[in-house]
């Protein structure tokens, strides 16, 4: 049977059949089981540790740009919820709800959070009272739930694990800067750790989060051509602030409502690195979030000195590489197999002969490409490749986007770009009104993805309704 | 008014009421807030920050010795939780229910994981099918709820943080050792980073985790000479894994169930850190955890030079400590007091007069003791000076401990030794049997602590009934 002939039986081939691939790729990479309750997931050690990796980078970020960490309560009291009313609009048809405490009917229902404004809100209300505390910069690490219809691990589930910033500051200018920098953190994060070019924009009003003045987001194209939003931040004005009481006296001695942000990404950026970087042969981690960048495995390990020279191998890159061996006593085609379905992005097969000619084989898991390697070199050599994968990672989901992405200045053509290969994001100028983007969406499935930070001006009118156009926007199918 | 004066007016006195003064300290030192539900707390930056601390310190040490971290999800389906009969008995009257997600009722009445051993045991039931599967040892960093009737801070809320390890082995023998090396673990973080001296045992049958076939317990004692448990690890036998169906094959082909343990360390231990170390100004935070190790108090900052040197030195300190400046413009007697309050190990004082002389005053949290140190010295002074109180912390609590600890033949001598020094651990024969634990409970208020690994003979007999004594206990009114 030929190598490539047990791989289609093992996962089903993308073109064939993405979501099925998806799902096939969490299962047989290992990163995630479902959890005994419909639509809740087990995150597995391999996709916890790719989440531990990506949560690292992004806290030393948050640290570095003054922000500090908090925890909150899990439940939030249902009349606290109510205090601001688009705000519970939007979360209350998704939201779980604890009636009994032991064995007793609680007073007053409690909402497992979906997300934690509500609960900074009442406690800034009570830590802040001058100019003199603010801006506040907090952020949290934790659990959030959200009762989904429909789920997929990683992208839509009942669960998932995230961080969420919440900041308040004196001026409206103040906590514009903060959204629009938090967005930059999260791109930064997207583009140069997990090698995903993202579009950065403001969501429409329809789209925005409920209970904001506006929504940043970072979108990213799959590789089958849909959407995922990857991050988003938002500038909540002083809505919040006003429902909440949250005040501070000014240097004027005047009270001022505070003006706030909120912004938050998730474990489904861990989907997000499935589905672009992803091909038939399983997962493809980038090597700076990869839990193991170098998988050591021996061949012909029963020969003297093999298991030796391997483990010598082991000693040697760890001191630079997050590094494995598997010196099991399965076939090496088994090994070879598993750390490709893993996405390691690197492989290192040694036996006699190759400890004979003091060389090593390095096999690039994004490419296949093989080289034989001198013991001397190999540090330099894993540090290259390495950086080269990081770097053609990135470069080949920038040009799926750019292949994927058309342009439409009616409608006709907008329906077009979203058949030819399967989606993509369309760029089409539209006139600024919800019932447009209503029509949209109802004749072609794509909903409004952002306005992009650049904007040009592809033309004068609406691509729907043919009336004056006031934005460029980006649509697309998204998950 | 005298600084001694200002102090017991900002905080209760211990000696006066060692329970106000602890809540006086987590609120003033910035550690925690009330959350909107009763019981549930707010872990602000400050607590947030010693518990990285400590979790970093752990976590480490739970991968050294070969776990994984892994995500189990946040909701049980009571049939699940009910599969083991001894464990729902146990957790049922403390658990928090939810029954609607989003406008619908559920079918099946969720409880929120007040522990997450059975969805392990689920989840190790689907992925565990030979020994060559095993051992398997796992790890998870999480939020729990526990329906509590009385609450405090850290000690005993709603909902806290904690580590829970869940492992399957092979045999008894290996399943063992592991409850006994996480036990050390344990212990190593108590004493080593948190400079709280432990006792290491093993708990009677009525005080061991609902179904486990024994715990293992480090038992601390506070300042006011209560018991704190402060990590448990259990060794839970096949009993889950008989009710779940964790089998395996074994080498020589029979189906065997796995022998599992399970051990959590959680925030209560930031409430030990406060009752151990604390005294009459505050929290005494152990340098090894102490989010800010040394705070630089500029003196007479707005003389030429004074902000400069300050800022300086915060630089050059930064390589080897966590440094802290503050040089807002309050007083310098405030800023000794709030740092003093937070527990900050080291203050720096540095004024016009210290710079002319290339020296600074360096103050100990612990004594209070000051020193004038050549600007040339201060890194290897701070050094030694962060380990010298690192250790006497340990010491004196250590002290504490020992002076608090008596001996009990007879019951009079029991009830004696607990009303000296308001408490205390007695230690004191037991026949073994359940109703002498309880009289004695019934009696004094004191419950079994633990039987200590290392037993010495103090008589014959039970000193509750006088028949023959089988164990040494440590009893004690405990937190
Ligand atoms: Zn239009
Ligand atoms: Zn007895």
């Amino acid at each position: 049977m030929s190598k490539k002939k047990q791989f289609v039986e093992e996962i089903t081939s993308m073109d064939q059949d993405f979501a099925k691939w998806y799902t096939d790729v969490v299962k047989k990479a290992d990163l995630v089981d479902y959890g005994p309750v419909r639509g809740s997931m087990i995150i597995r050690p391999y996709g916890y540790a790719i989440w531990e990796n990506i949560r690292d980078v992004l806290d030393k970020k948050i640290k570095d740009t003054g922000h500090e960490n908090v925890y909150m309560p899990l439940f939030i009291p249902e009349s606290l919820l109510q205090k601001e009313k688009d705000h519970i609009e939007g979360f209350a048809p998704e939201v779980a709800w604890v009636t009994h405490g032991g064995s007793e009917e609680l007073a007053e229902r409690l909402c497992v959070r979906p997300t934690s404004e509500v609960l900074f809100c009442e406690h800034y209300k009570d830590i802040i009272h001058s100019y003199r505390d603010l801006p506040k910069l907090y952020n949290q690490w934790s659990n959030v739930v959200r009762w989904e219809k429909t789920t997929r691990p990683f992208l839509r589930s009942l669960e998932f694990l995230w961080q969420e910033g919440h900041t308040c500051h004196a001026t409206k200018t103040e906590a514009e800067e903060e959204t629009y920098k938090m967005l930059e953190v999260y791109a930064s994060v997207c583009e140069d750790y997990l090698a995903i070019p993202v579009l950065k924009g403001k969501k429409t009003e329809k789209e925005k989060f409920a209970g904001a003045d506006f929504t940043l987001t970072i979108e990213s194209m799959m590789h089958d051509g849909k959407a995922l939003q990857s991050g988003t931040s938002h500038y909540l004005g002083t809505g919040f602030a006003e429902a909440f009481g949250i005040q501070y006296t000014d240097q004027d001695g005047e009270l001022k409502h505070v003006h706030q942000t909120s912004w938050g990404f998730t474990t489904r950026l861990i989907g997000a690195i499935i589905m672009v970087h992803g091909d038939d042969r399983g997962l493809v981690v980038p090597p700076k979030v990869a839990p193991t960048q170098v998988m050591i495995v021996p061949i012909a390990q029963h020969k003297e000195g093999v298991l030796d020279k391997a483990y010598e191998l082991k000693e040697q890159l760890s001191n630079q590489f997050r590094v494995g061996i598997d010196a099991s006593d399965k076939m090496p085609g088994w090994k070879f197999n598993e750390y490709e379905m893993k996405g390691i992005p690197l492989r290192i097969e040694i036996g006699p002969k190759d400890i004979e000619k003091n060389q090593a084989v390095l096999v690039r898991r994004d490419t296949g490409e093989k080289v034989f390697v001198d013991l001397n070199d190999l540090e330099s050599e894993i540090t290259s490749t390495l950086e080269d994968i990081q770097q053609e990672l990135f470069q080949k989901a920038l040009n799926n986007r750019e292949t994927k992405t058309s342009v439409a200045i009616n409608m006709g053509e907008f329906e077009d770009a979203l058949t030819r290969d399967g989606g993509g994001f369309v760029k089409a100028m539209w006139c600024g009104k919800l019932e447009c983007e209503e029509k949209i969406k109802e004749e072609t499935g794509a909903t409004s993805r952002c306005i992009p930070f650049e904007e040009d001006k592809l033309a004068d009118n609406c691509v729907s309704c043919n009336e004056q156009a006031k934005h460029l926007v980006y649509w697309g199918k998204a998950y």
